[in-house]
């Protein structure tokens, strides 16, 4: 297979995808380069057609749009808001029989508008299972004036994982604004995202992160393996590059030129000093959410590896500032 | 028809778009999915091919694009630019027998860059009637330092309405911001919007609103019958599920499960609480460009209907605030 | 050829393209509308396969996708990056053969990531030349947080031009941000671009500049003849427009209306005041990088000629304001 790619033979590409993360892409009826999803299939762990747009497309349409992605061997996902609809309307089982038999393979139980009931839930996740179907549970709520608190979202990312799904996904909308990890200018409040990936294990949670910025960010701080969503198609490609370091931002920039050994707060403290240093310790717990003790230790170790540098603030002769040891090339 | 739908017998579509306001398209020569159009065909009341791209194609190339839509049964307009350069050296007569016999049946009347003479405007219209094609007057200029002053825009928009246009367009261009209702940074300069829409039969206006925010904002504020264009064919089957409430935005936001009485000014006031609150009077004032009394007896029924609070501001103990009155789920 | 393309005969467009500049089009395997490629293509100069998106390929899907590309006569580039990973891994020998074989036509030399020992160099520059393949050198670095100063980037473009490529390109990545010419706010650095034109001849250096925003200011800046990268394919034919005129931007307001004469920095300075105006010389002398000799001289042209007028200041009696001297239109 790897012989088959270009330059196969010279930077061979690792076909298995160890260690790299799941890509959950968000179609929303743009065109698709059909030609070339053959080549970008093993990147795409499945393709959500977002919120209730299936319901403006004619049946047909839409089971050909399906099979088209399924023979290219991807995953096909109604949006959550579209078995919400029906929940509400109390016809939830024949939504989800008319959502297998579209061919469907993986139904998202959500509760960005409205709550579901917990029997209702399990009636979805009972359907999935015994229909061979894959399941993704959503956790946030799309109003950016009725937003889940941080406790809240992990209290729900918690009871999501007791279904067992294939992935817990945090709320990010198309616009990546407003909403969980994400602040009103689309910035990462990374004590969210600390907070989310320390309670769980990392390959069952599934940030969306619909900006390219984001997902730049997300794979810097938290490695190939992070688990992103609502990409769309025409960043895929682009995404996998950064994902193996193939790309001017990953490639001989931090991950594989710098090693930072260590826990990831050190990998963290070493990218938050490349990018906002000079900076003092304070702002670094700020920009962070690690706690001082956390901090301090990954200041040391980089001072002790040569990677950072101390020096005194020259706006306030008590603070000390740090910055990167050298030209990253 | 309705049938045909995915789920079309649980979330029925009602085929015939009562209440929903009109889409326009701009096509700027962007890949379009062919295979999907026909599903969304009746949801775009009109593709404009933007300002002078039709001149960079040969004719054969334009006529099949221009057909492919048509087939659909989408009108299809030439960019108000291009006939203004046609004026400019003119040869408008001509120009517009090209326009005709390349398929396009519908012509935009633009006054972006030049000024057009007004019996050269009535040999426009007089053409477009007597050869059975729609016609489309554009207001505002697309020069960000030489805008018309709100008083100009309406007294344009007046004369507009005179020729008998399907919808008078107010400017918008493909950035949607500098010009005609928008400012610098694309925010919707809401005393504009007013404005014109009380001044005028809301359902002959059309606001350019390239931006998917921008399209959101007009849709929560002015309700699913506002007419937006230059909106871009990736985002028609959005917008379309936002006009039907189908959407995180409108689904049990504020449309669906908050039912706000009155007039369209309390649910103005309602939506600037719910996203500014808590404001005070006076910031709503200038927020929604209302005068006092409008504001006032919005508030008073909001108050009675339990749909907002008041409290007392703490920064300053003289002013009351108010604000919506619970969760909105 | 001119009569072939819808309304030539009326507004014909000059098909050498004589004066405009080149743009180079980077592909980032999102879809193309291959039936309007042929239209647009004589519009290109150069299409860049991105960064190493090619690895990413079958090689027959690659080999296909260049072939339709060349079919329609544009020529078809690797990213520089794809060669830089090729040289760190010692096989640049290979990969440029791969490159070839693959219908590749054109080859991006660049230090994005890693520097690339002269002798290196030296062997890709001969292996194009030898292969009668084109030849793009970039110079600048990827990271934004090592990046050339203005210096080391003039001497690199100097080193680069020795090698007799078809461009100098100037790094500005697919972000256009807070690389080179580039702030963080993709806002453009002046200073730097007027440095390197004045230094170097203008038809030999071409600005990647990505947003649409971007492109639409250095044509209005620095004329049509500017050459352009990483344009995505769908801004192609706006660009275009942009160049020959035929925009709102460019049609009536600086280049065809009003005629402003005398050196380029006549232009620049007209164009500082329409845009920023009103406004005092030492604002347009940091806004522009340019001397106080040549403000000074571009403002009494401008004076003399009745383009733009004087004035004192309100709120500093001591300064002249400068404003353009009436509409536009």
């Amino acid at each position: 297979m790897i012989s088959n790619r270009f330059l196969g033979d010279l930077i061979p590409l690792e076909n298995d995808r160890k260690g790299l993360g799941n890509t959950m892409v968000l179609d929303r009826l743009a065109p698709i380069d059909w030609e070339i999803l053959p080549d970008l299939a093993s990147f795409i762990s499945v393709v959500k057609i977002g919120w209730t747009l299936p319901l403006l497309l004619k049946r047909s349409t839409l089971v050909d749009r399906i099979s088209r992605y399924r023979k290219s061997g991807v995953s096909v996902s109604p949006g959550g808001t579209l078995l919400e609809m029906a929940v509400n309307k109390g016809r939830a089982d024949k939504a989800l029989e008319s959502i297998r038999d579209a061919g469907f393979d993986t139904v998202e139980l959500s509760e960005g508008v409205i709550d579901v009931p917990p029997y209702i839930k399990k009636g979805i996740v009972d359907f999935a299972h015994s229909n061979g179907m894959r399941l993704n549970i959503e956790v946030g709520k799309k109003n950016p004036r009725n937003q889940l608190s941080l406790d809240e979202t992990i209290q729900r990312v918690s009871e999501s994982l007791d279904f067992g799904p294939d992935f817990v996904i945090i709320e990010g909308r198309e616009a990546g604004r407003s909403v969980e990890i994400f602040d009103d200018l689309g910035d990462i409040k990374w004590d969210w995202v600390n907070r989310i990936i320390e309670e769980y294990p990392r390959n069952r949670i599934m940030f969306e992160a619909p900006i390219e910025k984001q997902q730049i960010e997300l794979v810097i701080r938290l490695g190939s393996s992070v688990n992103l969503g609502n990409v769309s198609f025409n960043s895929v490609a682009a995404l996998e590059t950064q994902r193996r370091g193939l790309r001017g931002d990953t490639f001989g920039v931090v991950d594989n030129t710098v090693k930072v050994s260590g826990p990831p707060s050190n990998k963290f403290v070493y990218y938050i000093v490349a990018n906002h240093g000079p900076i003092d310790q304070a702002s670094m717990m700020d920009l962070t959410g690690m706690n001082r003790k956390t901090v301090q230790n990954a200041l040391t170790e980089l001072l002790e590896n040569g990677l950072i540098k101390a020096a005194t603030d020259r706006k306030d002769l008590r603070k000390r500032v740090y910055s990167i040891n050298s030209g990253l090339q």
